[in-house]
């Protein structure tokens, strides 16, 4: 069996509970790595740089996007936020699964570059209950809950192009789902072809 | 969530122990049915119509192909084999994961038609260990022995065409990773799609 790590896309409704879910797994197993992006944008209270964002500026920005540092990346709101490649890398060549907490454009990006890639989508278990967690928060107005709900919608469009969804109904619940669907992948024929073909030449000589 | 089950293929080398792994699967868990195959050969000593096999005649197989009430059959040293449809599609309308246990060609045929099916081919962890087991068994000529050898090679051409491997190391450790892949199937995107749709129209009037 490979020893090489998966690579896995979460994405999904905001309030769906997608940070609750990987802090959860994070916690209960250690076989995970989380990347961490790079962002132009400033640091916020108690951010770290190197642990929440790679802070750099502008300039860096667009020379890592120059010399392909960046997996994929995206410009929101005049900022730039992007995954860098190298850590991603070394992390799965020493065996961990890492997972990128993305949204749906950068998803994509990163199954056209790798087709092994597994990508998950988290649900709320309904509508109502999505529009419950975002009022429930209570940090936001009516506003922007109606903003995230309609966007919530233009994001269901594009979970045709997921693997897997889970529905987040409760936690513990959801986060041994996406251990074992991570599990799963490495049994995936694509991440096996080195054993396949090393049983293959074994039968010739047996 | 969909209630509809699974449609699930087995496949795997003469000798990497499918037989003893779904006995295990099904004694231990109960939302599982196993296809029951058709044949024109003779029943064996031992064997029941209907429970080991569908024992029919020459004719009613023919009828059977020309009604297409078969997902998929083959032709093996003068004696046909193959899947009752009827069978298959009420056990996954009552909510069952239907096990087909079945070799490559007829594994492709079920992918062409129920591009949703999950495919799985069991290997032994090395080639010595299939031969190991082979030899063990004590009950065939080593002339048989090298021709299942050779015909393991064979087959191991049309692993890519399968989903995930499961290495039959140990019994009971190889049936939970089958019962998880299944488990992992049901949240796949194409099987929720009227739940994804669900959701979308929820969210346009929530």
């Amino acid at each position: 069996m490979s020893d090489q790590g998966i690579l896995v896309v979460v994405s999904g409704f905001s309030g769906a509970g997608k940070g609750t879910l990987m802090r959860a797994l994070l916690e209960k197993y250690h076989n995970y790595a989380l990347s961490v992006s790079a962002t132009t944008r400033q640091p916020r209270e108690g951010e770290t740089d190197g642990k929440d964002y790679f802070f750099v500026s502008q300039e860096k920005f667009k020379q890592m996007i120059e010399e392909e540092q960046l997996i994929e990346y995206a410009q929101y709101v005049n900022h730039y936020y992007g995954t860098p490649k190298e850590y991603v890398l070394r992390q799965m060549a020493e065996g961990k699964d890492v997972i990128l907490e993305i949204e749906i454009q950068g998803a994509l990006a990163i199954k056209r570059q790798f087709s092994n890639a597994l990508l998950l989508f988290v649900l709320p278990p309904s509508a109502q209950e999505l529009k419950r967690r975002l009022v429930g928060r209570g940090t936001e107005s009516l506003d922007v809950i109606e903003a995230r709900l309609r966007r919530a919608f233009d994001e269901a469009e594009g979970m045709d192009s997921y693997d897997y969804i889970l529905v987040n109904d409760d936690v513990d619940a959801c986060v041994e789902d996406m251990h074992e669907l991570i599990k799963a992948q490495h049994l995936r024929v694509c991440h096996n072809l080195d054993f396949i073909e090393q049983i293959r030449e074994e039968l010739k000589h047996v």
